[in-house]
Formats: C-alpha cells, sequence, structure tokens
C-alpha cells in the first residue's frame, strides 16, 4: 500500500495530486475488502463512498470543518484516512472501533450516525452555530438516496431551504439502499440522471462561476461526466429546487478528479446546496457491484473466489422462520398482507414478496409511515403484518401509540433484532423496547423463546383474543426447535408457560434469553438447586398468575430479559410484589442503564451480566 | 338555520343546489361560532375548512368513501354534518364527542387525528386495502400546509407516488399553521399560489377531461378562481410532480361551486393526485380572520363584540414561565437558543423570538428535526432549549435517543402539556414521558412543581451537573408561587424535597400534582394523621435516600404522578422497594392503563383517581 502507508490523517493528502488520490482510492478499496473478508462488515455502502470520503477531505479542512455521514456504514474510507487505519482491523470489534462514526471516538467523527436520515438535520445545526459563532467553518451532510426518503431528511431539507445556511449535502446516489429502491422520489432520482444531460451541469456551474477559468475546469468536469448522458430534454431537478437548495449534477462520484474538483469550487458558494453523485455500490470489487443486496454486509468471504464463508447453524434463523410462516399464513388468509421499511431481506419478506408481491409493501427507509400506513390498511379490513427492526421501532414510537394502540386497530408489529445485536453496536441494539411499549395501553407484547413459539405467535396473533400486537425475537438463529413441519398451535394472550419447578428461587424470563436460562437452570438442578422457571412469554397481558406462583413459593425473583433492566419485565414484576407487599426479594438481568457498545452477543451478554454463567451465579449467591 | 337544521346526515345534502349549498355553509360558520363562544374549541381551521367538508360529503359516497382530516380540528363542520349537530354543543366536553375525528365516535371518521401529518400514510392504507379488495370506494386525506412539513406527510407522498393509488389529497392551504409558517415548502406553495396564472388550471384540466362539456366547466372553474390571479409565468409545481403526484390547482377552497365542481371532475381520475385549494384560517368570522394565531383556539368570547372573555388566573401559565425565564437566561448567555416545532406561542417562545429572531428556530411542525437539529446545535457548543409538547415529543423518541442521550449532548428538552391536558382528550394526554424515557441512559429527567421550580430547574439544567434533560410540566397555570423577581438559584440534580414529615405512611410525588398531595396531607394531618411527603422532583437521577427514608419510616407508600402508572415513578419506586426486598406496600396513583378521553382536567384526575380526595382516600384507606 505505497500511498496509503503514508496517510495518518487528513493533512497527507494535501499534497498528492489526481493520479496518486486514484491510486490512493484503489489502495483504500484493496485495504477495505481485505479487511472485511476476515473481520465482516458493511463492505458495499463503503466501497461505493470511498472517492467522495478522500475529496472531501481532500478539500476540506478537518475536523475544523465537519462532516457528517449518514448510515455510517458509508465511512469506512473516512475513518481509515484519518488515523484508523491499523484500528480498522478492529473494526466492529469488542474494544475496537465502532463501524459507524462516533462522536466519542474522533474528532474527525462530527456526528453519530446508526440510524438513517439524521445528517441534514443534525448537519443544518453545526452550520447554524457557526453562524452565531460567526465562525467561517464548513458543514458538509453525507446521505444516500436510501436514506433520503426517511421523513427526518424531508423536515431537515425544508428547514434548510428556509434558514438558507452555508451548509452542503452530497446526495450519494447508488440507486439501492440493502434491498432495491421503491419510493416515488427515487423514480425522480432517475429521471434525472438518465434525462439530464452533462451541459446541465455546465450550464449551472457557468451561470455559477462564469469566469474564463472555470470554464476551462467546467470542461474538465463536463469530459469526466460524459458517461452520465441522456437524452437532451431540458427538465428542472424540481424536488430540491421546489425546497429552496441549488442542484449541482449529477456528476460521477467514483471518479476523484470530477469530485475533488467539482467540490473545490461549489463548497463555498453561499447558502444551501445540494451536489448529487452517482456512485457503484460495492465499487471496485467485482462480486460486490454484481450482487448488492448480498453484499451490503457479505459476512466473511474470500477475497480471490469472492465466496462467502457461512457459518452454517445448524438452527433457523428468526427472520428466516419470520418469513417462511408469513407466507404459509398469507397463503390462507388473503386479507393478511406483509408491510416493511426497506428491510425485506433482512427481515426475510421477501418470501412474501416473490409469491405475493401485490401484497408485500417495501415502504422504503420510513418507518413511521410503514406503521400508520399499516394502520390504514387495518381500519380497512386487512391484517397486516410489518416489521421492524426493533431499534428503528423508535422512529415510529408515536405511529404505534397515536395510529395503531390509540385506535385498536390490529397491526400485526414483529420487531426483529430485539435485544443486544452484536457487532453493530450502540444505535443497533433494540434495547428499550419492552420498557418503552408496556406503558402503552392496548397493545399486546410478546417474545418466543424459539422457532416454533415465532411461529405460534404469529399465527395466534391473527386471532381475536390479540389485540395490535409486537412480537419481538433477536438477531440470528433460534435453538433447533423443529418448527417447520409442526401445525400451528394456539398460545393464549397472557399465558406463560412452566419449565421448570422449584422452591426457594424463580426466575422469571421472557424470550430467547430463556434457553440461557434453561441451562443455568439445569445445571443447578444438577447441583440439587431446583430453581422454579417461568417462561413468562408475555410482557403485555402479564400473566400474573405465574407471578404470584412464584412470589408464593420463592423467597427470591430473578427477572431475566434481554432489554433494558429498567421498566421492562423487571419492571413489571417489581411493580406486582411492590403493589402487593410481598417482600420477595427481586433482582433484575438485562441490559443496564448505560448505552452499550459493539462485539460478539456472547461478549455483550456477559458485559451486561446476563449470560448462562451469570444467571448461574446469581442463582447460587444469597 | 333553515338548512342546517334538515341536514341530519350526508345524504341530505344530495338535493341541494350550489346556492343553497353556499346558505349552508354560512349557517354552519354561524353555528359553529355560537357554539364555540360558549364551549371553545379550535375555531380557526374549522372555519376555513366548512366549504371543503361539504364538498366532500356532497360529492363523495360517505361513509363508504372514506375521508382521513389530518390533525381532526379542520373538522367541525365534517361533525355538524354527518349527525353530530346538536352533540357538538357537547364538543370537547367529557361524555361529549371528541374535537378530533374518533374512528369509535361515527363510520364517518375514517380514522383518529390528533397529531399533525398522518393522514396521507393512513389514507394510502385504506386505498391499498380497497384495490387489493377489489372495491371502487374512494378515499381522500385533507392536510393543512403546516401538517405537510412533518416528515410523516413527505414519507405518505412519497410512498403514494410509488404505489399509484386512485387517492385524492387535498392540501388545505391557509398558509398559517398556528404561528406564521416559517419552512421551504411553504415558500414553495406561496410562489405557486401567486405566480401561477389560472390559465394553468385550465390548462391541467383541459388535458385531463377534454370535452366540450367539461370545457364549459372550465370555463365556469377558471371564473371562480380568478382571484388567484398571478404572474403569468409558466411554472411546474415541481414538488408534487417531483414525488409522482398529479397537481391540480390552486382553486379557492372557500368557492363551495368551484370545490364541489373540481372535485366531481377529479375525484374519479386514476392514481395520485394533489388538489390544492387556497381557504382563509377563521373565514367567515371576522375577528378570527383578522387575528389567525389567537383565534386558532381563542376559548370563550362574545360572539358580537368578538372580545375574549380569558378566565383570568392569579397564578402564571407554566408557558409564560417558560417563555420569560429563557429569554432571560439568553441575555446572559449567549450560547443559548431555543428551538420549538411550530408551537412559538403556545410554548411561550415568542419573547424570545421578539428580542433574538436570530437565536429562534421554529422548524415547522417537525418535532423529530427539532430535536436531531438540536443536537446539531450542541455538538458545537451552543446551548438549545428545545420546547416540545409531552405527547407530541413521541415523533422525536428515536432523536432523543439516538442523537441526544447516546452522544450526551446538552439539549434541554422542555416538555410543555405533559399528564392530562383537558378537553383535548386522548391523543394530547402527555402520559407516557416518564415511563418512556427512564429507561434511556445519560438523560436527567425533572418536573417542577410550580412555577419558581421550573424557574430554578431551567437554570440548573445550564450547569454541567445535568446531562441531556427533560423537564416536564403540565398545561395551565401554577399555583402562584412568587417567580419573577425571585433570584434563581441551584437545584441540585437528583435531589428530592422533604415537603411534610410524618411516619407510617408516606407519599412520592413527582411534578406539580405534588400540590394536589400537599392538600391532601394537610387534610390528614389535621385530622391527626401525619404523612411523610417527599416531592421527588428527579425521575433521573432518582434520589435513593429520600425513597430508602420514605420505606423506612412508612410501611405504606403511594407514588402520585401525572403520568402512566405503569413504569413512570411508580415504577422506580417499585424496583427499589422489590430490588431490596424491603416488603412496602407500594399504591401507584396516576394514569391507569387505558386511554383517557377529554374533560376538564378536574373531572379526569378523579377519573384516573389521582385528584386531592382520591389521595386523601388513599391516605386514610388500609
Amino acid at each position: 500500500m505505497k500511498i496509503l502507508d503514508t496517510i495518518n490523517n487528513p493533512s497527507d493528502l494535501k499534497s498528492l495530486d489526481n493520479d496518486e488520490l486514484k491510486q490512493l482510492c484503489s489502495e483504500i478499496r484493496e485495504y477495505m475488502v481485505e479487511c472485511c473478508s476476515e473481520n465482516p462488515g458493511h463492505l458495499g455502502s463503503s466501497l461505493g463512498a470511498v472517492e467522495i470520503a478522500v475529496a472531501l477531505h481532500k478539500v476540506l479542512d478537518t475536523p475544523q470543518d465537519k462532516i457528517v455521514w449518514d448510515v455510517g456504514h458509508q465511512a469506512y474510507a473516512h475513518k481509515i484516512i484519518t488515523g484508523r487505519r491499523e484500528a480498522f482491523r478492529q473494526n466492529r470489534k469488542r474494544g475496537g472501533i465502532s463501524g459507524f462514526p462516533r462522536i466519542d471516538e474522533s474528532p474527525y467523527d462530527a456526528f453519530g450516525a446508526g440510524h438513517a436520515s439524521n445528517s441534514i438535520s443534525a448537519a443544518l445545526g453545526m452550520a447554524e452555530a457557526f453562524r452565531l459563532q460567526g465562525l467561517p467553518n464548513k458543514v458538509v451532510a453525507v446521505i444516500g438516496d436510501g436514506a433520503l426518503t426517511g421523513g427526518l431528511a424531508f423536515e431537515g431539507l425544508d428547514n434548510a431551504g428556509s434558514l438558507k445556511p452555508n451548509l452542503l449535502v452530497i446526495l450519494n446516489d447508488n440507486q439501492i439502499s440493502i434491498d432495491k429502491n421503491t419510493s416515488a422520489l427515487h423514480n425522480h432520482l432517475l429521471k434525472i440522471t438518465t434525462n439530464r444531460h452533462y451541459n446541465q451541469l455546465k450550464k449551472s456551474v457557468w451561470d455559477t462561476l462564469g469566469t474564463r477559468k472555470s470554464r476551462k475546469w467546467i470542461q474538465k468536469v463536463v469530459k469526466g461526466a460524459k458517461h452520465i448522458i441522456g437524452k437532451t430534454v431540458e427538465e428542472r431537478l424540481s424536488l430540491f429546487d421546489s425546497l429552496g437548495l441549488r442542484y449541482f449534477g449529477p456528476i460521477d462520484g467514483n471518479n476523484i478528479a470530477v469530485l475533488t474538483d467539482t467540490l473545490r469550487r461549489i463548497v463555498n458558494l453561499p447558502g444551501p446546496k445540494i451536489l448529487h453523485v452517482i456512485t457503484v455500490k460495492g465499487k471496485g470489487y467485482a462480486p460486490a457491484e454484481k450482487n448488492q443486496t448480498i453484499w451490503h454486509a457479505p459476512g466473511k468471504f474470500d477475497v480471490t473466489t469472492g465466496k462467502r464463508t457461512s457459518s452454517k447453524s445448524e438452527a433457523a434463523r428468526f427472520q428466516d422462520v419470520f418469513g417462511e410462516v408469513l407466507l404459509n399464513l398469507a397463503r390462507e388468509r388473503k386479507e393478511i398482507v406483509g408491510i416493511t421499511p426497506a428491510m425485506a431481506t433482512g427481515c426475510g419478506m421477501t418470501a412474501l414478496a416473490e409469491e405475493f408481491p401485490e401484497r408485500t409493501f417495501d415502504v422504503g427507509i420510513a418507518e413511521g409511515h410503514a406503521v400508520t400506513f399499516s394502520a390504514g390498511l387495518a381500519a380497512q379490513g386487512l391484517l397486516p403484518f410489518c416489521n421492524i427492526y426493533s431499534t428503528f421501532s423508535q422512529r415510529a414510537y408515536d405511529n404505534i401509540i397515536h395510529d395503531v394502540a390509540l385506535q385498536n386497530l390490529k397491526v400485526i408489529l414483529c420487531f426483529d433484532r430485539a435485544g443486544l445485536v452484536g457487532e453493530d453496536g450502540a444505535t443497533h441494539h433494540g434495547a428499550f423496547d419492552l420498557a418503552a411499549y408496556r406503558s402503552i395501553p392496548n397493545l399486546t407484547i410478546c417474545a418466543p423463546r424459539n422457532e416454533l413459539e415465532l411461529k405460534n405467535m404469529m399465527y395466534s396473533a391473527t386471532l381475536p383474543e390479540y389485540g395490535p400486537t409486537i412480537i419481538r425475537y433477536p438477531r440470528g438463529c433460534g435453538n433447533g426447535t423443529p418448527w417447520r413441519n409442526v401445525p400451528c398451535s394456539v398460545i393464549r394472550s397472557g399465558k406463560a408457560a412452566l419449565l421448570h419447578e422449584g422452591r426457594g428461587i424463580a426466575i422469571l424470563s421472557i424470550g430467547a434469553v430463556g434457553n440461557k436460562v434453561s441451562e443455568a437452570v439445569a445445571k443447578a438442578a444438577a447441583d440439587g438447586i431446583d430453581v422454579l422457571h417461568y417462561d413468562m412469554r408475555f410482557l403485555k397481558p402479564v400473566d400474573r398468575e405465574a407471578i404470584a406462583d412464584a412470589c408464593s413459593k420463592a423467597e427470591r425473583i430473578i427477572t431475566v430479559e434481554n432489554g433494558a433492566v429498567a421498566g421492562g419485565l423487571h419492571g413489571e414484576v417489581a411493580e406486582y410484589i411492590a403493589d402487593n407487599g410481598l417482600g420477595n426479594r427481586l433482582t433484575g438481568l438485562g441490559i443496564p442503564d448505560r448505552f452499550i457498545g459493539q462485539g460478539t452477543p456472547d461478549e455483550l451478554y456477559s458485559e451486561c451480566g446476563f449470560n448462562t454463567d451469570d444467571i448461574l451465579r446469581c442463582i447460587i449467591a444469597k
């Protein structure tokens, strides 16, 4: 890595010429592919955004100038050239650097980015702060076309167009988020990209700069942009213009010369600007360019062959169970429909989409809309399964309260990736759902312990005794419980399952973490300690008889949940004990009151103190 | 009311001609003004939308066809002509009809609407449901220009433009929400309205219908629209076009003939359409037209003079305290800025805006952006006070977690209207904030008991010992505690206030409801029962010493909070008691686990069981 090895921070870029920068980008890609082949990460987006990162650090004066990355997994090149080249080998590992920008990791990380669409709002805040402070620092937000459909991004654009700050938004348009984009906005972007003659770009910049010197530069730029030649129809880029932002582009975002030159010219123009750059997701690594959905986050792979070395598990992943069960339920009942905010592959809804495309709605990155849209479907008699990752459901918290629960509309919300998720870290753990939704009236909240329970809960949730329902389950695999050829059976709402009889100590768990409890309980039993163990299954309605039984048989109660200890199952049981003045001593195991970083799930369970050994220790402790 | 008295449901409209409809609209206005003068409501928006309601019910076949009202206080005329004419006299009263559409109140109320911007998503869901069911029913969403800035509305538009359902969106543009609009989108709408020659409308419709018969109609329409004559510049309505919606308008939304004719022609056109209508907020009642902000919800007034009969209280409203204290703090420290999502008047931020317009940001109806934008301001060293009504803060739940708390950015969130709000009812109670935010790390959460405590908490929150902070306080007045000429003093983070010594029974309260507790405690003391009373002040960090003191002195503990019992202060204290195996018996007074409707605050306190008498009864009970 002839050049990359010399780049210890962005100032080292300043002396490089275009050929060297091009070489550097190529080396960054090679390094990124090599590292990610052994230590998996979000490869595709970051491969596409290498030139953006290099060009920005070349042109701007970071960290005084601020780059706000939207959905931070575009940002690997940014990390590599801002003093974290070696650290990148420990990307996403416990104790290593985060896979996303983190404000506390580096002065070059201006703002955190795990949830999509926040960059424009945050960057606008920074730009206004600099304005009020009389500082000339520049602020650039880099947002993907996928994240642009999120309502928050629109709110940011709208406000930027009104406040008119000196803000540059780079729209990194790779025309695919994780799955295929399906929004009207994307159709619009595509139309611009294909229709807009490069002369349009020329004209925009010409009007702006209009000097002889810049004309030379323009000729160079349009040459670089030549491959984006469409029809000659004049067309205003209406959406951004409408919102008061000055539009430039589209240009080739994987051409470092074009990009640095363009940035240099427009970054000092006053007012809010948008630069539309076209990039290729997976750029520079053939397998990743070819199948962009799979290579969004491919796991380990062989660099030469591009063969992904999947770590096959015996057990099915919860997401696959969800996908197959949903399809089978949909075959039985034609009112069932599926809704996903841009996570069809991740949540398993591709199965439904293939067989019933008309009944599958990928609404793009728009969690709030996904839920309210589902409520609208339910209001006219359909039975929507809306699948959202737990952490992203936070974006739909109000919609769940105001549009679903308050109106008692039967939407079945499946929260995938609930609890600790592992390597994606603090922004992605689904820690708060149990605590947050427990206080909302009308909801049924449950969590399956294994594959079969997920199947049965999905089936049961379609029955009248379940209200609007949240089914939450973790990332990854079940414990291998047979489910595929087992017929559906009803799980009565609010009914816990007694898994082990015992006295003196009782454990109440909810969800798949109950399997860890079962292991600990079995070990304790081998030592002659019989622990009463209920899988509560439901946080709401909670099985008060089960809690009463536990409290009568055991002085010590332990709750175990893969979620925040404050307010979740622990809170529910504590309220029962205290409200009845029972005097049992309670220990709550789960996610403590601090943000948890990244690591393997196993490391994180131990860090939080609810891995099997921790549970066993808690049983034995006085 | 010659015509209105004959309208018992929308079918009674069918035989009316344009002159009669016009007369009806006038009678509806008269009736609405008369009712609202005695029984206050959201008058301004509903006065503006009378023709929209009448025209829709005239043209559509409701309730088979669906009207989804966005921000339901446009919908009074809709209620009056759908069988609730007499019931409207009990508008917003306990046991009366709701001030907003409610799915369980009438088959004509297709969807609930208390929080802005949800109509397009919900209507799109209904339209897709009808499509899948093969039903021809029509769906119309009516959204104000204020609500259109909410990201959810954009997500809905974007998805509608992609799915291409038969959906009509009526953009009710009165060019003012509650305060003056300040968004780029509104500038865009204004430009269209002023620039767009009425021939544009003619052309659109001409292209669409193109028959001789319709040409006649068009001539009539453009005649009706004549007063909206601007420049002759051709201009595409780019924003909606960009998103794949067919645009019609602008037309005069207060001209019933134009409106019904236009609706009749376009409602059957396939695909997603937007009809831009211009209305006057407060239309038909001179005082309300003149000062639209005040007459958004004017309270009681004299119909003839337009004089508002304010029920002057001795005590200051919390919102006024907030406004004045913020201004004074901002005078002292130049890094303090104020952010409001379209509630400058309601929250009191107008004071800051007048003296420091550059440091006041009204970002429009966009709660998520308000918070992330605040985080961006804080990231560059400013000290933002972001004021959001508690119930609307639900829209910013993820932003508070992901952008503020996780990054430990010092944003001071002031939640006005926390707890029961009274007549606005279920959609507006700020019931869930304590329970929802208690489980979020890094936050400081507090609630003032009175005006002075609000002042001191606002001041103290600017000090380093407070983290990112939520200060929540109720709608309405304090208890008259002097505050204006009292210097600020520091309230130590996490420190409760002992208000009354006692034994046997202890009450732990948080916030202004503590004054009810004090009354009850005083009464009990008069009867010889000394109840220990702590105002906890902080939910987080909670004062464990105070709880321990209470638990050691009293067998029975009562928590009192103006918020959901499940998970809030009650949850925190229950967890303390159970985790320590103390055996105290706990009673949680607060908002129970069901949605609470409308009524006076006093009625609702009693309904929920935490009015003064209830607290006293709880003290005396065993």
